[in-house]
């Protein structure tokens, strides 16, 4: 059963968490497919029968971002707006995402303290997050457990420690995408 | 005082509520300037550096969108990642937002009703709409209470009933800005 693994972050080449993770994924062509949408679609032009293809095509979806803003990139939003249309991802005979796992893995800058009621933040991620739930939810996804992984803010900040953590994520995000999308 | 009223429709000639909307402010613009950045940026480029002086020069701003998949349109999230700079929103020396109220003014296309913990959503607008509380309070602006007005799915249910329940809503909307931004 393989999963899609649609990548959206805007400037990938200079990004830590996400690239790794890219790469790691890529490591594994038999089980998933990498689909990252700023490289596919740099001007902004999503080809939406391609994309419902490709959903059509995987058993399993995850939406790998970074969060800015407590949120999702815009051309992540923008693939909702344009590919989960009426009649195919919901509506009476919008039936496209019955049956399949789907979820979301992100990388937030804040520590994991921080996103809790007594936090600076003041919720969770799931919390914080809640528009890509209640998506899943409103086209008949089952909706997977969350996988995050909380960096830190300034790439100033990243010694070899941090490096290593990040490292580590990846053999989670692989453990966590065994758990939930086998 | 004026409200800077930042209006993000990705196609507002064929919206209802957020046309009503924009036509209400438009009649006084003394008090606020109705700023649309999809006819602004047709382009997807946005100039920070404008964005960042209209900011500046009012005391108020309002986000106003049409909420799709329980989430912001995508220029308006880019405008978040693009505009609200380290140093000028954020930081030590961002200070942009400081001492300046904050809020949103979004139509929804599902009733009331569905956004509780008993209805179809499960929460309410303002758990579903959470990064953009979270995105005031990074930014230390003065979080105002949302303006809600839900609406009915489809156009051809707007009947004469429909038609006069969005034009009163730009009167509650006037009322609204009148409490929390004067």
């Amino acid at each position: 059963m393989k999963t899609l693994v649609i990548v959206t972050h805007p400037n990938i080449h200079e990004s830590t968490v996400n690239k790794t993770w890219v790469q790691m994924l890529r490591q594994h062509p038999d089980r998933f497919t990498v689909h990252e949408l700023y490289s596919e679609y740099p001007d902004g032009v999503i080809d939406v029968e391609r994309e419902q293809a490709l959903v059509e095509e995987h058993q399993n979806i995850v939406l790998q971002f970074p969060v800015y803003w407590f949120n999702c990139p815009p051309l992540l939003k923008q693939w909702c707006d344009e590919v989960l249309t009426y009649g195919w991802a919901y509506g009476s005979k919008g039936k496209a995402f019955e049956n399949k796992k789907l979820g979301i893995a992100v990388s937030l800058g804040a520590p994991a303290s921080e996103y809790s009621a007594e936090g600076s933040v003041g919720y969770t991620v799931a919390e914080t997050l809640r528009p890509f739930e209640l998506t899943a939810n409103y086209i008949s996804a089952n909706y997977q457990p969350l996988f995050t992984f909380h960096t830190i803010d300034t790439y100033e900040s990243y010694d070899e420690a941090a490096a290593q953590l990040v490292a580590d994520s990846a053999g989670d995000y692989l453990a966590h995408l065994n758990t939930y999308y086998a």
